[in-house]
């Protein structure tokens, strides 16, 4: 499939901030060091702003700085009258890629569904390869949350994102459920031509998804991703000409 | 290939950070709106804070404050004396999926090689079909950059990179030169055992690649990927036996 192409050249990232970085910037990294190097966990409680002033040797406003800095890039969570704790899914912010300020957003869908499509159909055989008997609870459990959403005519696409997911939680490699948030960025484009026989597939072949994983087979577990990745391609006819 | 499973759970990713969002929170992001709805392009200049602070109807502090969130986010950069610009690589972020903070490093290396492996070979392909002249031109200079770091015992990690993003730009695909930097995020780790072998194996992998994408074969430029990250892989005896 050919498309437009417009030349994108995307530059270093290793060398673009390495000038002068303000004092709560500078802070902010040895907060992030400290929370590495001590291994501490989603949920764990940050030492407070006086002993972190202490240990850092700087001022309290420097480290409250440091740490709204580190709070916009989900390292930490500030629990009002709690404390300051290290966020779930640590340093992983919303539209981790900066998709949002890329032109042409239907292009970008078809960009992203390329990739899905070589990713996901894998994503589903190796669910197929590993996933437990737990594992197939929680995949029906997220397949009746988003028939549950179908069916009442609500927006299933953030139950939809939680059951890819949960497909990819399945794999066993814990960077496939970080890439699906990323891979279904576009997905609120498709299915705006026809939103009923979308809904409708969506829950024949996520029913079907789930059965080859329940049953271990691998090749119907690819197959019926892709098929389900196939249609919602479909419902674009503006990608497919592309 | 089975590797150890220690069991990883990716819960959503859209339903946190949606509680009490403080005032340079909440500013931050009409900024960050009004960048896209805009269109305002990578280096043009944001309006003074004067300005901002009369249209959002805010204080000049909190447009400080906001700007300093979106700083951190890499949507914004102050070139001290110049003014505050949009940022190259608009809101991505160094690390975007919070590796640094997973733990088990070498089973984080396996994982990102299993991707990469899916994904780069077809990458490679891509380039084949779609580079033009002035792209190979690029690949070759970003080639002989890794030649010489390697030959002068320099750090050539960098240069390698940057040609990997080079190749992935030629698919013309704008997803796909996002994603090397966080596929390579672990490549420090190979090579450790063996780094002279590697090197030599870097430079002869790299040259066929990048032959193979001039004369727009798209199954050698494939086949001499995949051999190109197997050497990696063989470097690490610890990978290769999970």
């Amino acid at each position: 499939m050919v498309f437009v192409m417009n030349k994108y050249t995307f530059d270093t990232i290793s060398n673009i901030k390495e000038t002068q970085k303000t004092l709560p910037e500078q802070v902010a990294e040895k907060i992030r060091k400290l929370i590495i190097e001590q291994h501490m966990e989603i949920g764990s409680r940050l030492p407070n702003e006086f002993e972190l002033a202490q240990q850092l040797n700087v001022g309290r406003g420097t480290i409250r700085e440091a740490i709204k800095l580190l709070v916009a890039l989900n390292v930490l969570e500030i629990q009002r009258g709690k404390g300051t704790f290290i966020a779930t899914n640590t340093g992983y912010v919303d539209d981790p890629l900066g998709f949002a300020y890329m032109d042409n957003e239907e292009l970008l869908a078809k960009e992203l569904y390329d990739l899905r499509i070589r990713l996901e159909p894998w994503i589903a055989e190796l669910a197929a390869i590993y996933a437990t008997k737990e594992d197939i609870a929680s995949l029906r459990e997220k397949q009746m949350e988003v028939e549950y959403m179908i069916s009442t005519s609500k927006n299933y696409l953030p139950a939809d994102q939680q059951l890819h997911i949960a497909i990819a939680n399945c794999s066993r490699n814990r960077v496939l459920p970080k890439l699906i948030p990323v891979i279904t960025y576009s997905v609120h484009l498709f299915g705006k031509m026809n939103k009923v026989k979308l809904a409708e597939e969506t829950i024949e072949t996520h029913r079907r998804i789930i059965d080859a994983i329940e049953q271990h087979d691998a090749k119907a577990a690819r197959e019926a991703m892709k098929h389900h990745l196939d249609l919602n391609l479909q419902t674009v006819p503006a990608l497919l000409n592309n």
